[in-house]
């Protein structure tokens, strides 16, 4: 992408009605506007963040045999009714009526939704285990939005639905999805730390929060340090879950079951949360499925979260510096960036080279091709914080590219080949 | 995907509630779940389809330098109350209150919410001509939801917008995305006859609609026959707009232009509209550029869309037999079905092996591994419309494979390699 044509509109100011560094960073650096108080427009350069999140998590969920389906924003509350959460899911249920004067509402979450789904398809206990999932845009009407996307009224959401015949089966699918999400943030460039949790307004007995450690974290979270050199990729989930964590209300330094020389003390943001509530929804809502001894029951379900949009904040929340964004490459928007140090036209030439060998072989770059001075082109390459740039000056000539490691301010002069190993 | 595993919920009768041939075929093919009325959920086959028709019509809007963004469903009335069109338009906008009892709106379109992006970022005629695009869900509040997704309440479209310093610049990017659309239409599947239209209530003076021929279609269409071997990589819009074509109303068979014997009648579905509306929005809502002769001026608008959920039905009507569903390979939920026709243990081995090697080889299979009738599969696999199916019988211990095309019926006995160039 040549900069010049693309829309991203970078600000050199903080813009005053942000409050934390995340809202800061993706106003400067063009990746959202407000629409309305907690309801925002991603602009290009956001989009592809977001983009790249929903695409990793969806892997995710696929490689561990989740379904992926779309349910619609808009529900009916006949649903709800059901259930019986119409009447006690407050104001931040955004409640409205069609043309028909039919009471629907905007979802905050789908367990009625998907539970309708099952019971018109699922009859026999031979359909089971599933577990169906979807990315989908939710509504919290939140009194106060703040903090930009991190807690905006619209927002996105992967949202999953377990049906199992048993609980033992619920128990095991829950633990395989506990399992899965943090292998999942760990792709997307963090580590979260799952922290038994209440399961507040889903009901249920078992729940865990998973939280991404940063220092402008909304809570504190509690943990064992080894837990941080844990293997994921390997970790079973008693591994896991045998290591002491505790929100900040349930640790107790007095009745800690760990040494309290091993206790991290961090600042979390919730990323995901998920809940096995057992029959709650299918026994309401009437999901009752044929068992394998002829006699009907009803399947035990787990509801699994994460915010999808809210991801994009917390990343930049764990991931930057006075200069601006330090992407993950999992989700930089572009890999690479090409900047001039010096503009004339040998060295333009070599850049649009550069630039188009860069495209042919699939490396996402972006092509700082404005003729603004050489210090803005650095400070909005450096405020974007694609992992990688490449800065062309008159070395260039002699066939020198010099390299620079977004994160780590690490420059190195590299020839062609060197270049694209780095890359590659 | 092992059908025993997947959601795939097929149906063997004719849902009463269905009229038409898409709604049922999308029904029985376990694609769709209604929510409620006019609000669909998408199952997994019928999600998989939806996702990749988006990825074509994103892949051809990159291609020609669009930018995709991604606006909110919800939005403000006062957007709408700036350029007028809050009153004018009817009950088909869905308009609800939030907590704090603003006016907001289920967005109909974007036109509004895009034009408050621009007139916040775009100060200087540098900064154009540029188009932003999404392809997000969106509401019309129909008084009479029917025939599925093909006129359902809650639609996934894709929605352009283009800015222009000057009318010139606005006709050519109104010119290169008809040949987009008509491009885009062409890698879906279908040939689409742009007819020239009224533009209705977004107001301008320059339309077209984007039809798509189906028995089944909603309205006729008259068309020179010739504009049916065009080469649309290598039209250019005087080739396409010099063609005649007249929706039915305008149709006069005593002043038509061209030879009657050379006038084709069809029935068309609109799948895609575009506008080009001049000043109407940057006027109203203040989207004032800056000039080269440093004298500020109102861009020229033009806004594009393309009915995504819509084209999932669309594409059904166009392709189909009594049988079932005949996918274009481009958005087959999945490129090939595996069907045993006896079921033993070796052919099973022989099935195993068989979509061990096609899921290594990247190609999308769905292996019907299930314990049903040999002629349920059967009915199943032509049903869902997968393009091309192998069918294992007792042949394949001697290296045999049965291919069948769906659309053909073709049926050809072929060895291992020869199956593999027939699916690459």
């Amino acid at each position: 992408m040549r900069f010049s044509q693309y829309f991203l509109p970078t600000l050199r100011e903080v813009p005053a009605e942000a409050q934390v560094v995340s809202h800061q960073l993706m106003l400067r650096a063009g990746m959202i506007h407000q629409t309305c108080s907690g309801i925002y427009s991603w602009l290009p350069l956001g989009f592809r963040v977001l983009s790249k999140i929903e695409k990793i998590i969806a892997e995710e969920q696929d490689r561990i045999g989740c379904h992926r389906v779309l349910m619609p924003t808009l529900q009916p509350a006949k649903l709800w009714q059901e259930s019986g959460r119409y009447e006690d899911y407050g104001k931040e249920m955004l409640r409205l009526k069609d043309r028909h004067d039919r009471d629907m509402l905007y979802g905050p979450t789908h367990e009625e939704v998907c539970t309708d789904i099952a019971r018109h398809f699922i009859k026999s206990y031979k359909q089971l285990p599933t577990i169906l999932y979807q990315i989908s845009w939710k509504f919290r009407d939140e009194i106060r939005p703040r903090f930009g996307v991190m807690r905006g009224r619209e927002f996105l959401m992967k949202d999953g639905y377990s049906f199992n015949c048993d609980r033992d089966g619920a128990v095991q699918a829950y633990k395989k999805i506990v399992l899965s999400y943090l292998r999942t943030f760990e792709r997307l460039g963090v580590r979260a730390v799952p922290v038994r949790a209440d399961s507040g307004a889903i009901g249920g007995d078992l729940s865990h929060e998973f939280h991404i450690m940063a220092e402008t974290g909304e809570s504190e979270v509690f943990y064992d340090q080894s837990y941080d050199a844990l293997d994921l990729n390997n970790a079973s989930f008693d591994d896991i879950s045998t290591l002491y964590t505790a929100a900040d209300e349930k640790h107790d330094p007095n009745h800690c079951p760990i040494p309290l020389e091993r206790v991290r003390c961090a600042r979390g943001i919730e990323v995901g949360h998920v809940f096995y509530f057992g029959q709650k929804y299918s026994k309401s809502m009437g999901l009752s499925v044929m068992g394998k001894d002829g006699q009907p029951f009803f399947p035990e379900m787990g509801s699994y979260g994460i915010g999808v949009s809210r991801l994009v904040a917390a990343l930049i929340e764990a991931h930057h510096d006075k200069d601006g964004i330090l992407w993950p490459e999992a989700v930089a928007p572009f890999q690479v960036g090409i900047v001039l140090i010096k503009d004339n036209p040998k060295i333009r030439e070599k850049a649009e080279q550069l630039y188009q060998k860069l495209q042919d072989g699939g490396i996402e770059t972006l092509y700082d091709d404005r003729t603004e001075s050489a210090g803005i082109k650095f400070s909005d390459m450096d405020l974007i914080g694609l992992p990688h740039q490449i800065l062309l000056g008159e070395n260039v000539n002699k066939g020198v590219f010099e390299w620079k490691d977004r994160r780590t301010g690490a420059r190195q002069e590299l020839s062609w080949d060197a270049l694209l190993e780095k890359l590659g």
